[in-house]
């Protein structure tokens, strides 16, 4: 066919876009979204915020091969399935858990109902605080301390309470919304990995009703695909109103070989990626990697005192020491924040 | 714009595909998929194994209305959350659960290596074929039966177990495989729906590790979009190679009062329609219903003795009797198996 003229340009504009929707569509398979046409992926760069660096590469080429159709490590959309650490994965986790920020916050606003707790630990130390007290009390107090501010309302109830804190709430530190803490590198992995076909999901340590209400609009991974540690629910019909209640009883434990537990518990399959930042990700490293064809494993490296935070063996936050030992036989890639990212958070 | 000739029908049937393509995508927003293209909504009826009855005019109502940008009732593709029972609503479940058929098979197989069980209930019963004395054993009998036939094995080897079953087994009155004997009409129900933005999830008291090796096959649902009850399982490396082993012990009972506290633990929303067949499923519709906007619960009520199988108040198997009270008051829909379908299995 040949033409030429403005109308001609028009019709052949239409139909180029009309294929290049197409194939993308085709690519993307099932999982394929509306997200292929808003992505960065129609432009050069997916990862801009990533230096040219080993990491990028590794990434940029395990996709790649994953997605070349009658390659030989072709798979299909439909197995494409990632999962991401939250806690120092996605978003920073210094000075200590934001979701443990939250809990101090909420037994704070929780205590004039409980004047009991002036006394009792670990709620004193809160009150007080007492950070030495806190820390004192281990983990059975910290356990008391989730309990306290997470249970005994509504699932309704707890979304709102979670929104409004983040509404207002700021890093000690910093001074930002704590939602503005996450990673630009990883959301353009995240986006990366939409666009081609990929579907996200978070497996976190974390409480998976304190990352549910955000983590849409945040990340773009929908409540369905946000794998955490939970309490206990119970079905109850109050006022004629059918709800859910948080009870103060421990549900399940989402971190280290809980997470391949959660995983097959609520994906089913096997992820053919994983990333992770510390050794509670070792287990769920280890399952993705061990099937069988083409998989992949990183660990996020926090080595930027000066743009985030610098730590790994010796933290007792994200402590990563056994994993970073293992990736190098394992053939997991291992990110150094500072030299691999070009900016840290959005 | 004017022309004619063929090459100008040619650029004109490209520009109208081109937005036909795109209006659809647009639609059906992060939730389209591929499967627009191939679905039956490209023709006439999305649902002709109905007839046209209140039932099939409720459920396509119900998407039109949720489905029409700037209507009152739009709801977003993210939000468009369907969620189905499996025994007795997608499949058949007389004369007893498939997967009850699958334990008692199990057993029989795995008797040569428990030579105890020739004088132990309940698998002495199993092993005689003594229905009478396997009723009597109860519950927790059924309970015994499913630990033994289900856990011991990784989750990996599990599922070559369900695999294998399912080629072989013939269902033991209609002699048909259990996967054709799932329902023609709610097959075109589910492809409807994600035609329409929907993620399709089951919701059932069944096993989730029993369904999940064929729902995408048979259903199209993905192994993440199924939700069932559970044994506990334990991350665990053996020979150098990580494994998940199934124990035998309860993890989680989704019936009944179960079924919104898993939809909360695996969704993280409120399912917009909720599709069931029996009183396990009361709670469940309660739960979809009572949400905010426009909801919808359907009950597929067994009348249909000749094609399939008809029963409600007095069955021991999905008995339907306070649910179908409750229907009028609620404005649930109530499928008539024998008027409303014309068609039962594919």
């Amino acid at each position: 066919m040949q033409g030429d003229g403005p109308f001609f340009t028009f019709m052949q504009w239409s139909i180029e876009m009309f294929a290049v929707i197409w194939n993308r569509l085709v690519r993307a398979g099932a999982a394929g979204t509306l997200a292929l046409a808003a992505s960065g992926a129609l432009a050069g760069d997916p990862l801009p915020s990533w230096n040219d660096s080993a990491s990028k590469s590794a990434i940029i080429g395990f996709v790649s091969g994953i997605t070349t159709e009658n390659g030989p490590g072709f798979v299909p959309p439909a197995e494409r399935i990632a999962v991401f650490d939250n806690d120092g994965c996605l978003w920073s986790e210094q000075p200590a858990y934001f979701q443990l920020l939250f809990a101090i916050d909420r037994i704070r606003e929780l205590a004039p109902d409980h004047p009991e707790w002036k006394d009792q630990q670990p709620f004193k130390a809160v009150l007080d605080n007492d950070m030495k007290a806190l820390a004192a009390a281990g983990e059975h107090g910290l356990l008391e301390l989730v309990m306290a501010s997470h249970a005994g309302m509504t699932t309704v109830a707890f979304e709102k309470v979670v929104r409004d804190w983040l509404a207002s709430a700021r890093h000690p530190t910093t001074g930002k919304p704590y939602t503005a803490m996450v990673y630009q590198p990883m959301l353009e992995v995240l986006d990366y990995l939409r666009a081609n076909g990929f579907k996200t999901f978070i497996v976190s340590g974390g409480g998976i009703e304190f990352m549910r209400p955000w983590t849409e609009a945040v990340y773009g991974i929908p409540p369905e695909q946000v794998i955490g540690s939970s309490i206990k629910t119970k079905f109850d019909v109050r006022d004629g109103e059918p709800v859910l209640v948080r009870l103060p009883e421990v549900n399940f434990i989402d971190d280290k070989a809980g997470k391949p537990v959660g995983i097959n518990q609520h994906i089913g399959r096997r992820p053919v990626m994983a990333f992770g930042n510390s050794d509670g990700d070792l287990q769920m490293l280890q399952w993705t990697t061990a099937g069988t064809g083409p998989r992949i494993g990183v660990i996020v490296h926090h080595t930027d005192a000066e743009r985030e935070w610098a730590y790994d063996r010796a933290s007792h936050i994200g402590k990563l020491d056994k994993a970073l030992d293992l990736a190098v036989g394992s053939g997991w890639v291992v990110v150094d924040m500072k030299n691999d990212w070009n900016k840290v958070y959005p």
